[in-house]
């Protein structure tokens, strides 16, 4: 890829026939694109050969590096046997040593408490993990012969995938309010967001109104309500609102106290981002069913995984006619290659101590935070494990926001960028989500890098 | 694997950790499993180290073997470069180059027909693009200005993935009315079913009044509907219902004299199942927005991509602040080890001309359909191309139906499986859908096993 006519043709053909995600294409199709060719660690290489430091983990995805010597030899390995068979009426290896770790890493996690989780479910990615958590929690209450429970009660700010079925559970407008026709009716809680309190409150050492807003919803509508969907700890693509102290664990008991499931959209902050192998951890808060994904794979390839009870698994049972069986499945559902990437990964946190080894970075993420928290345009800075966000205001005092169309968060992605960090702000925020296996002297430039991008652009 | 406590420990993990899709779980439980290791061009290998022919191509994914060397060799290259690099805000090689490819191929096929499909939309299912497709549809109306477009039509028997937009427009009831109080409203158009005709017709001859419901609707509902949705020729899950000539064509001619978008969902067709590399081309019908996934890897990967005009992704262009933008995306949309996968089986079908090679076996799979159906229990056999199905009846005179409890489908692929032949039933259809590189006399033994399952079941 180092000719410069190889390279000239591939943007071109970039822009005439691929519509990115997530992205207004008319800007796109001005601007110069970066196209990578390689990574190696925490590094990415366009194709003109620069390095640049992966700030964001390729989406959230990368957890122990690109090019990971013994991910990329499991894959290499189960291609030699076989690349995918069907989950559909028969097993495959992979894919049943890969349930079986992610139990014992849940058993692990959540040690004695209660409930447990037991069976796994897999499909494509985030999104399908928590229309397959939709789905179940629906017909575990019919099964179970509880009728009405035909909504669901999710947050504000909230975000869990771009299929309709997520989409309505979502709440943050400029995804989810266009698609309002084709989405079900779901409630939505107060947004546990402390810097821009919904409540008017001031946290730490506020009543928690916004859980007493999810509350009166489960008061007067919990027989309507199958589950509460939830990101913990971290409601990443909502602007990495991390969540006060005890908020988490107060959900859970309105669940058990309401009767209602409790479904923990993990696909973000899984695997070790938030410093702890799971989110829920934190409060030792265990989910009824629990959605995993982008980090399972470290970053190769599609998968993911609901969790959930016997108690669940359970409800569907019975005999051919009937009619219990979940019907859902997609065609890779459990594919032997991203099963096999997946176990190498899961295995490297053990060998390499990875949990273990990212503390002394949160420690320095938290420090150099709060060296760009004291920035006059900055409103806050709030991480949870290495998942950081930085809100950038107008108005420090009067925590004014820069408009949506100011793209200010972008302005200080493409000065990164010059400098060798690749960022994906969220609207004003600047999101921080380095592959957990980076080093403490490419965090250090990753954050000085921020930090100076925000100084030269506000 | 061939240690027999290895083998019992991976049955038994299978049954503790592992919930399968489409699956009741009590009946796996009471099963012995069978557990796929290996694969070899059209053939599985299970734990015990017993080959199988592969009959429905581990789910309607293979198509030119497993183990397909170039496959292979193209993942093991790409994981050498990198894994996975996301496509929000970057773009990497494998993805383009496919994207490139993807818009030749459909230029190819419909030559110099209108609408020209000319962009491609990344995910990762089938599910997932018809979710892109349907957002797509009812989005490119809203941008135009054209309001009211909230509603889609699809047909009766018609499947198109299991997220809840998928399912929406769904017409399976088995699989799709439990989530009723989860979709949103669409309208149902008969399916051209011509051996249980909705309309009491018979084809060939008849006046197409299954056209004519669909018309019908439109013309009432027209202005509420913004793309009718369909599987051309080839109704799949639904039974491998195969359509009368002229009815696609039909569907398109409705489609453009009511303004509204033809969206053709070509997951299980598409790739040289039918014959053709894309089954509208048997009717030289261009769909406004077309869905591809299954045997786009050659069935290594989960990829899928979604296909449209330019007239389509044009009304999504804008400034940053008309908020036009396509907010879609999936962390893994674009994985360049599944789009290399991809590169490499698209040469594959020119280099080994696969689809004039299927040719003879397309006839020798007819000449044993026809034999099929002379048995005494088969109602009806129907195919396109490599897909194939065989409906069995109780009563060929009545035409009447096996009850569902009776599980006369999987009484047939238990004993073929004894023969060493997988299948999986739809219901009372058998399937028959092989790799498109098997050989004649592989298929000729496929063929063998499954006229003398039925018998001996029937």
């Amino acid at each position: 890829m180092s000719y410069p006519d190889e390279i000239k043709r591939l943007v071109e053909m970039d822009k005439k026939y691929l519509w990115h995600p997530f992205t207004q294409m008319k800007g796109w199709l001005e601007e110069e694109p970066l196209i990578i060719a390689e990574g190696r660690g925490c590094f990415l290489k366009d194709v003109y050969g620069k390095w640049y430091i992966d700030g964001v983990s390729s989406l959230w995805v990368n957890i122990h590096g690109h090019r990971k010597q013994e991910v990329d030899d499991s894959v290499k390995g189960q291609l030699d046997k076989i690349a995918h068979s069907t989950l559909l009426g028969l097993g495959n290896a992979p894919a049943i040593q890969l349930a079986e770790k992610l139990i014992g890493l849940t058993d692990k996690s959540f040690a004695c408490s209660s409930p447990r989780l037991a069976k796994v479910f897999y499909s494509d990615n985030g999104s399908t993990a928590v229309e397959v958590a939709i789905k179940m929690a629906y017909q575990y209450w019919c099964h179970k012969g509880v009728k009405g429970r035909t909504s669901f009660l999710s947050l504000n700010n909230g975000y869990h995938g771009d299929t309709l079925g997520a989409v309505s559970v979502g709440g943050i407008d400029i995804f989810h309010s266009a698609f309002a026709p084709l989405l079900f009716n779901s409630f939505k809680a107060p947004s546990p967001y402390c810097y821009r309190c919904e409540m008017g409150e001031t946290a730490p050492g506020c009543s928690f109104a916004c859980l007493k807003g999810m509350e009166d919803i489960l008061e007067k509508h919990g027989a309507e309500i199958a589950a509460v969907l939830i990101e913990p700890m971290v409601q990443a693509a909502g602007g990495m609102i991390v969540w006060p102290e005890g908020y988490l664990k107060g959900v859970r008991e309105l669940c058990s106290r309401h009767d209602v499931l409790l479904i923990a959209d993990e696909v973000a902050t899984g695997f070790g981002r938030t410093g702890k192998m799971f989110a829920c951890e934190h409060e030792s808060v265990v989910p009824d069913i629990m959605c995993l994904s982008k980090g399972l794979t470290n970053g190769y390839l599609p998968l993911a995984a609901t969790l959930t009870t016997d108690e669940i698994y359970g409800a569907f049972l019975g005999e051919f006619n009937d009619r219990k069986t979940f019907f859902h499945g997609h065609s890779y559902t459990g594919n032997p290659l991203a099963c096999a990437a997946a176990l190498a990964s899961l295995d490297i946190f053990e060998k390499e101590q990875t949990l273990i080894n990212a503390a002394e970075k949160i420690v320095l993420l938290e420090n150099e935070l709060k060296e760009i928290a004291e920035l006059s345009h900055v409103g806050e800075t709030r991480n949870k494990g290495l998942m950081a966000g930085i809100e950038l205001v107008r108005d420090k005092q009067l925590k004014e926001a820069y408009s949506w169309e100011e793209k200010i968060g972008w302005a200080v992605a493409y000065k990164a960028r010059e400098e060798g960090v690749l960022l994906r702000p969220l609207g004003n925020v600047i999101v921080i989500m380095p592959p957990l296996a980076i080093s403490v002297k490419s965090l250090e430039r990753l954050m000085d890098v921020v930090n100076k991008s925000i100084i030269a652009v506000t």
